[in-house]
């Protein structure tokens, strides 16, 4: 049999990237990526609001077009590739990531009126403007609908998609008004490469909805309109436009349009499998399945893992999801995550700037050191608590210093601290029942960074597998594509042929445990201290445990 | 009248100055500092112990020689002054400094035998070999006399005095052996300028006695023999040949010998005062009067009072010393601290080391901070904490950092610290019955950096002067010296005539003082939560109240 490809297309923040991938063996054949070609490295800012993040919506068909193109043009080196050989095309994007549509499914930019209005593009994940409203959407389920946030960690966030909305009814009521409906780009992109962008033919993913806005085929699908009317009279409107159910990425959004057929030089009608958020898709390409924690490091990280259907399932406090089919079919998805992990890094190299240091160099002194010696402790919450917390208005914390503390030393406390919020999450994990057997650890600081990984291993103590891929958000999407377009019977045997992870294991070191284990108690003991209201407790011993360690690393 | 000086001499941890000094005016009308000829900048190390740091006692007699003469011929530009002008010699230094002697009062390195043995040499006053002594020094005067621990702040450090000759008896038994007794510098260098240094006619002052030797009148002078004894058999020897009164700093040591006197070119029989520590003499330099706290600022921190004799005094817990006559006499000499100061901000700008920054940057941009804006808190505890919690097992915190927290803040907050945990020590005098009505701050800090005396003057809620005087630790010996001349009738009248303060007083700003409030009582929650042992506290507030206060100064 001729080989077969499928094309997965990674939206990112900053970039869009179009990776071509056997189906058979996941062998990732061609990639390329296009720059979103509006505001600052994608972003349109607002230098008197730094909470404003949005996208032009326009951007995402300029930079299909060219990322698609290019990856096809750089395959085409590869004998075997064909573009006929295209069996399908999957999508994955940052999110909660909605943008008003109009009643013909167009973005409310392509009306000139609103071409330049900020309100009416994409209101990117990391965009903050709806933080009061946040407030409101926890505190209004809390009194009506408690179950609601059961399933969101007990937080309704000011990323999500109903903050959002309701904060764009308040500061531009013409572009609300002007909107038929509101749509996550996770659903818009895969449904303009199909023309299916209509709101009645517009497939809605499983993922956006049951992770971001209150959807859950346990309550009939989105909020009731009561609730979602009484926080403001004019969403009612809104929630009345969405469907009552949510597909997921096992089904098709559509199939290529013969317009973007002809763009992309792709074969019309080829299926297109409803989009997600890159987070989850990623922990596919990873290689998810029951009893994995995958965690995608990037500047901050997130902790995926699914959990089969039909078993029960309590809800988990902390985590910022619980969502049926959230990340593939049959089972819930379950999301984590910690609000910092990279940019913890970053800033003692890019803020702190210790004078002729890299990450490199850094990373190299860290080496050296034995678990406590240098006697620091750090909690990672520069940006706040994402699990099992739900809290950011949580901020850094450095413990231990003496007057020779080193940035490297600095550099080694919050890959640690990193690594004791990790685990953190994964024993919530394993309280309320969902085993962790295995982890596998993805993105750029696990490729990047054995140190970092060992540390990892150490702390958690658990073997830390790294996944063969460096891109396993678009592999995730050409995954779901694979899928779709039948090359493979179901999700278990996609992921069990098409990723891998590197022969190198990270293997937790008995020495390092022991230490490890020790301040982990410590680290517990600030956690609980300085993040859950209402406890008391006698942190004295901590400075004091933390020179006994330090001193008991020395003298080896 | 012709104009008459005196001359002060500080011996400092590296280096030692001659200050002449007017005893009408307190003009200084000329110095010299002379480098120790021994050791690392004064100071002999042991590579294989951290904790060892010794001086030679022959440096001692060769940099007076070097600094008085250099400092006479300085003077000599002056026309007013002539070497038969110079009417008396004060002698201050670093301390709990002892050493071994002979029988005829000579430093045991003068025998050939000894000459290079660190055992043999001055313990300086940060050698820490002996903490595991001054352990049992604690533990046994809790048991057998907690009343010699209620004058020292409830702990005996490793610094002073008896921690350190228990030491030497066990590492170092020849030397021990071959000791008559042991003496502080500040007592061996008048001997010596006087040729009294044999132990009978030694004239031991009671500042260096009564803060770190357990001397007190109230129980009969040193601590009881059996006590001494109970440590360890050998040091009864020791206990014995100690006298069984002190003299204070109006006292003679001496009259300086013919010896001496040629050797310096001055009179010989003019009067030499009894000496005391730095500190000590520095806050009489500063200006001391009752209900004067004067803080001697330098990498460290000596906050100095005075209560005068006759009215109740309560026992301050976690002081370093209370002490009659250890400061002037008639008054009881109060000593209190910060273990880093100056240290702390050298830290974050030779160790952490940000990439371009000197103080003087960090200062600029740091001045251009509202209080509470960077949302940061620190501990000042990097080098432990001297007062009130006398606990040098304690560590530095940093809390409230976000993504964006740059080194200016790190070193602002630093500086703030130092400040809260200066009040923190005002408070403490004040509960206790020692009402502080001005404050005066020298040392190197305070004539550079006017931004940390803002500061300090916002969070203390007082106004703070600044001493005239850079030199007020070699002023305070001249002072002594003019004393014992006979040149003033008392202390009161030298030091109100011979100091004096800047005409800049930094003034609290009322704005910053309501913030630094707030502050300031998030610093106690973590003060007492980390630093005191069996209280449970609730200290989740304190990051969200930090953010509270950064949002406010923001929104300003």
């Amino acid at each position: 049999m001729a080989n077969q490809y499928t094309i997965g297309l990674d939206f990112g923040t900053n970039s869009m990237r179009a990776l071509i991938v056997d189906v058979q063996t996941g062998r990732e054949i061609a990639q390329a990526v296009a720059d979103y070609p509006s505001g600052k490295a994608g972003i349109i800012l607002d230098d008197s609001n730094p909470d404003l993040a949005r996208q032009h919506p326009l951007d995402y068909p300029k930079v299909i077009e060219k990322a698609v193109v290019e990856a096809i043009k750089a395959a085409s080196a590869d004998k075997s590739f064909c573009v006929s050989s295209v069996i399908g095309l999957g999508v994955d994007t940052t999110g909660s990531t909605p943008m008003p549509i109009d009643a013909e499914g167009n973005s409310l930019t392509s009306n000139p009126k609103f071409a330049n209005n900020p309100n009416a593009m994409a209101w990117l994940w990391k965009d903050h403007t709806g933080h009061a409203e946040a407030e409101q959407w926890t505190k209004a389920a809390e009194k009506q609908h408690p179950e609601y946030l059961a399933k969101c960690g007990g937080r309704y966030s000011s990323e999500w998609f109903w903050s959002k909305i309701l904060k764009c009814a308040r500061v531009a009521p013409d572009v609300f008004d002007a909107a038929y409906t509101w749509v996550e780009i996770a659903d818009w992109i895969p449904a303009i490469l199909c023309g299916t962008q209509k709101p009645d033919t517009l497939v809605r993913g499983i993922c956006a909805a049951g992770h971001k806005a209150f959807f859950n085929p346990s309550w009939g699908g989105y909020p009731a309109e009561a609730f979602v009317a009484s926080l403001d009279p004019k969403l009612g409107r809104v929630r009345k436009s969405l469907p009552n159910v949510c597909a997921n990425v096992s089904d098709l959004a559509g199939k290529l349009s013969a317009d973007w057929a002809k763009k992309l030089g792709l074969p019309a009608g080829i299926p297109v499998a409803v989009g997600a958020f890159d987070a989850h898709l990623g922990a596919v390409g990873a290689g998810i399945a029951d009893g994995t924690l995958v965690k995608i490091m990037g500047t901050s990280t997130c902790d995926i893992m699914t959990s089969k259907m039909g078993k029960d399932l309590a809800d988990i406090p902390g985590l910022c999801g619980i969502v049926p089919e959230s990340v593939v079919p049959n089972a819930y998805g379950l999301e984590a995550g910690q609000s910092a992990v990279g940019d913890l890094f970053a800033w003692l190299v890019n803020s702190v700037k210790p004078a002729g240091q890299t990450h490199e160099l850094l990373t190299k002194d860290a080496d050296r050191m034995k678990p406590g010696q240098s006697g620091l402790l750090a909690l990672d919450w520069h940006n706040g608590n994402r699990t099992v917390l739900v809290d950011q208005r949580l901020t850094g914390l450095y413990v231990g210093m003496n007057l020779h503390t080193s940035p490297a030393e600095m550099y080694r406390a919050l890959i640690e601290a990193t690594a004791f919020g990790s685990r953190v999450i994964m024993e919530r994990f394993e309280k309320y029942g969902v085993k962790v057997s295995r982890v596998i650890n993805c993105g750029g600081i696990s490729a990047r960074n054995p140190m970092a990984m060992q540390i990892y291993a150490d702390i958690m103590n658990r073997p830390i597998a790294i996944s063969r891929s460096l891109q396993t958000c678009a592999l995730g999407s050409a995954i779901a594509a694979a899928v779709v377009a039948g090359a493979h019977p179901d999700f278990d045997s996609a992921v069990s042929k098409m990723t891998g992870v590197q022969d190198k294991i990270y293997t937790p070191i008995a020495a390092n445990v022991a230490v490890y284990e020790k301040l982990y108690k410590l680290y517990l003991q600030l956690h609980d201290a300085f993040g859950i209201a209402g406890i008391k407790s006698d942190i004295s011993n901590v400075m004091k445990d933390l020179l006994t360690i330090r001193d008991a690393a020395l003298a080896e």
